[in-house]
């Protein structure tokens, strides 16, 4: 831990959601130190935001530009090695990329960017550059879903056969955007989310989580996307048949306004041995399902889960982790990375279990094929990358 | 309940599964009386089921027909009121049409019959005759069931929208059917389960419980049917996006391979003003989650939900009532018709509240949409009935 | 099943509780034929009960010693083999005793008797006529009640070490027995339940629940019983630590005024290598907990439970049985050891699975146990039989 | 946030295990640096620990008194403000007292202290200089904990009358402290523990608890405390009857030998109009269960939840918190209290809402009067202070 990271941030002002979320999952384990930030495009709030988080105010700036040439021009022990990037996705792309090129390590939100052509230019600049970016993909974080993948990779379903995942939210149940809610507001504005509304703010989150248990890339998608509020601009709610490498199948269900619900994440994968269970409603405990004898609930922090998901736990068993810590692991393996990369044992992201450049071009392109195969009459669309 | 109805069974020897249940339930509130039956197209087997079941022997009878013809021609206050039909689905027509053609009031397994045109000739039966016909989609008998149809019609929920509905079952993981298992083997076979395999087995049951709580027809259907199992002749596994009437969207999930899952028939519904959970694994719990304010655990015998929702539940909450109780409510309901229609009080099945003959049209068609959509490149298909 | 026996009711007019549910219970399986009762103190409310429920009036009796009296009179095969007793406590004791006397089996609900004395002399009656008494402690009918006891005696816990049982209800956290509810009414009335109250109504439920799946008696009793609902008569809140044989100790705790508890009586018992847990709420799942390894959910319905168990289930896994499930499952091995007696192959209440008279007396100790205990300043008491 | 505290801890060695919880339930909130620590009673170990965490090795001690006594000499900008005690308890009273006696704030591992007279001698201390204590009874930090209490304090239980309070562990079940288990080696050595095993560890945890949520101390106790497992020195499980102020009554029920049990500590309150239940697995759901009506599932993170209850979380609802969160909520609640004091406005820990000597001195009460109500005869054992 001699090896704590310094961060600037991009993003993330007192009354944004998201950047304090990545402030508490970078200070948890003591392995990052917020040392500089661009917190708004509006100078005054950055300033301010910068003073309530005891930041030196010459290193708070009035925008990422000035916050990457400045720092980068600071002694190399002295300037930040990390951008963490929260702003809303119309502003991801340029601060990576400038980021990049400046040669600092990026950790960014989903989604990656705010069109594929984007995202696959950041992948250029990762190839030819050989730094890290990582994309908070939250929920692979949860030791859980980690054990999932495990169970998944050790062949105890055999192969896979039928994949549910869904993620059904309630919170945009009402034109909350037109009553002044920042989030809504820009979460459903084209001109700052992109071309998908709950499809880019959780069905991302939704296809990753599959392809990242499952280890199988979804191929075709039959989607069924709908504007349920009057007057949004964005999509709210959708659907879609799936199919996934290797023969497997699939659906996927993401919606914001489905009345009621929180964050209820959850996914099923069904083998030709078992079946497995994972929901964030009950995120320490992973169902697993043979096909004789009884269920059982595989938890977090006990002794018998496997060692990768053993070193993604802080507590033991029973006492709850939860988001944060889920959170705080893509930030650990991001940090073990950039550190290798600083001792020269860095080789490409794949060593890692963090979602990075390729994840991110996928998440894109999901998108993109949601639309696509929403408007289409044909039932299946290949997602194109 | 001087008037305990007299009952003739088609189907159900000892070793088969719905026979059974179909006895239980009759016989739970004291409405029903065994007299008759024709337990088995083998007559020996029938015969030993009957005095299994302790029958006059004189009552069993060889052929379904042999029972319709010779009860039919039995003084009045003797002979059978009702013909139970429980049989695979390939013999659910004959002894249907042949009962209700005696006079008899016919209370019939889902599917209502081997095809959609059987399923039409029966209705046209019953539209002549004004006899009474009811289907046991047993789901619809729970008293949760019935209370998130009474919210929704009541309007908490408001216009709906989503609508997300599930049956996933592992029992045909394996090929079952190779190895001798009576249930698996005709359910798998298409000269003896029909067009459908989960689709019909179970698809109907999801279909109708989704109808039945939001009051809404579907209308399209865009499937995606797979066998999983090598060498299965019928389908084990399909998934549907969904249009109801009213602009309502939805998904349907069916599977018979989803390994470890036991029976777990979900129903979630979303409106513009609140959302409900029904699952038969906590079968006496109805989540009613409102826009505003807390979650609400709405439960079986409790004195705030509706009149009609009490008279089917037997018990005090806390108390569980199962899967038996709520198959017992449809027969309840049946002999309620039964009895109204010998003192001439009957109209039609709409004024009661079990699956009558046109949810059982509505089940075909559904099969056979099921079918042709899957099979079609264009997205939507829609329900023909 | 041609041995369908026949049976009198003592008790269960059509405003009571209990005795519908001994009526439906015992009418499930088609094991038991209703044909006689004195349904109530009132011989007119029994008649108008007798008529509803269909039974020939000349059976209907206005007094439980002239149903006795009469039906012993009857030709053998005519009349009554068992009496079924579901009255309040105070009227146990003599219709069991007439009834016994008179050569009929009895099924009784529970406590046995009025107070232990009663009981005793049933006991005594019963070891000199070797006749059937069965006891509706309905929690030991439920199937994983019954695994829950194989696990334990096979050894799968090793030495038992803490047992926590408990049976919260909230029923009567406002004096309704001051409103005119009948249930309340009785069961709060000194004269006509017994000493007790919430001990002797649920109470002896939870005792004889831990008892039974743990094969231990409780020996010792350190107890706490409260009035909370001033003006009540009997208690109707009690916790208690207890001792068990060889070791074990163990904490009770019931309440009728835990408001909002429905029936919630839950065993939890810790032995060497695991520990195990059972709930009504959710009363197809047995919690098995090793110390190694994954918690396993042992569910109602599978393949891989106890043969016994198995035989007391109707429905496949996922298909939901309940309360009334339970309680017939009493009504049958009392069915099974009539029969054998009947045919002379009955030797004692031993070689069957129901709760018998020597619970009975455990349970009227129970009561007294608890007072005595309550009311000393020593901490421990130990049980009296 | 400008008042970042600088804190040093006593313990916390990088094989132990509150330690590290404490250094990332102090880092999360970004309102505490660790600049210096005396990490083991090993000055080896100690410098070991604190070159690992980065810290500037003239600040890492070889005991705590060097540590404070140096620390003290520092510029008052540059010294530490408070010291954080993580050790065994037998290492709680000496540094505490010495770091009050030097004007640092401390904050505690709970039990307090090794005795009652040792919890008291720091209360003289603390009413002496007026620094600011805090213990870290970590189960009230969580949100829904906060709630429960908030919904006593407004009546809506109407006055209390019954409460369950219970904390099953199953770690102990083995004699794990023969096989060199360093946290099962002093938790059950009399010599580093104190007095309890069970009682303290977790049992003044289940005290605190039921106490801080009903507002009502405990006055009387019967208990009944083994030690299950042969050879062990300490209680390894404890019931005990209860007597609160205010007539209400209760029962605690802890074990460390409950056999596949996590850390399931667990309250249920019930009042004259309704019951709470709030459980540690399933930390963010508190039950309210009022007499009439459905229980309602109560939220952490959504909006209907009282202010203060809010400013306990960090996430929307279903973003689930959980240990580490509610661990920093104390963290958070002492910082304000410090930075309060240093600016002058501190007047007591009554203002703020953490655990604090008081009880902490309860705490040491509690586990006295369980070993002597244990011993005695007598049922009834008053909490003595």
């Amino acid at each position: 831990m001699s090896e704590k990271l310094k961060y600037g941030m991009v993003g993330g002002s007192l009354d944004a959601f998201i950047g304090e979320v990545h402030r508490k999952a970078a200070a948890l384990d003591s392995k990052f130190s917020l040392v500089a930030g661009a917190f708004s495009s509006s100078p005054d709030k950055s300033k301010k935001t910068g003073e309530a988080l005891g930041l030196d105010p010459s290193r708070v700036y009035g925008s990422f530009k000035e916050m990457v040439e400045t720092e980068s021009e600071l002694p190399e022990d002295e300037r930040i090695d990390v951008v963490s990037i929260v702003t809303p996705n119309h502003v991801h792309f340029e601060p990576a990329k400038l980021a990049l090129e400046h040669g600092f390590h990026v950790i960014i939100d989903k989604p990656l960017a705010f069109n594929i052509q984007q995202a696959k230019d950041l992948k250029e600049i990762i190839d030819d550059t050989g730094l890290v970016l990582a994309l908070t993909h939250t929920y692979t974080g949860y030791p859980m879903v980690k054990e999932a993948k495990h169970y998944v990779n050790e062949g105890k379903l055999g192969n896979l056969r039928q994949i549910y995942v869904e993620y059904p939210q309630g919170w945009l149940a009402t034109p909350l955007e037109e009553e002044g809610d920042k989030q809504a507001s820009w979460r459903t504005d084209p001109e700052r989310s992109g071309a998908g509304g709950a499809i880019g703010d959780i069905g991302t989150h939704a296809a990753n989580l599959a392809e990242y248990v499952t280890g199988l890339n979804i191929t075709h998608i039959c989607a069924d996307i709908n504007t349920k509020v009057p007057g949004r601009q964005l999509d709210d709610n959708a659907s879609a048949l799936l199919k996934f490498e290797d023969g497997a199948t699939g659906v996927l269900m993401v919606s914001q306004i489905a009345a009621g619900e929180e964050n209820d994440i959850k996914l099923r994968v069904y083998g030709e041995n078992a079946g497995l269970e994972w929901k964030q409603s009950d995120q320490n405990t992973l169902l697993y399902k043979p096909l004789e004898g009884p269920h059982q609930m595989i938890r977090t922090g006990t002794g018998y889960v496997s060692e990768h998901t053993q070193k993604n736990t802080r507590t033991p068993a029973g006492h709850p982790e939860g988001y944060l810590e889920a959170f705080a692991n893509i930030y650990v393996a991001f940090h073990e990375a950039v550190v290798d990369h600083q001792s020269g044992e860095y080789k490409s992201a794949d060593d890692y279990d963090f979602p990075d450049v390729v994840d991110g071009i996928r998440g894109m392109a999901f998108v993109d094929t949601m639309i696509e195969s929403s408007k289409s009459e044909t039932k299946w669309t290949p997602i194109k990358l």
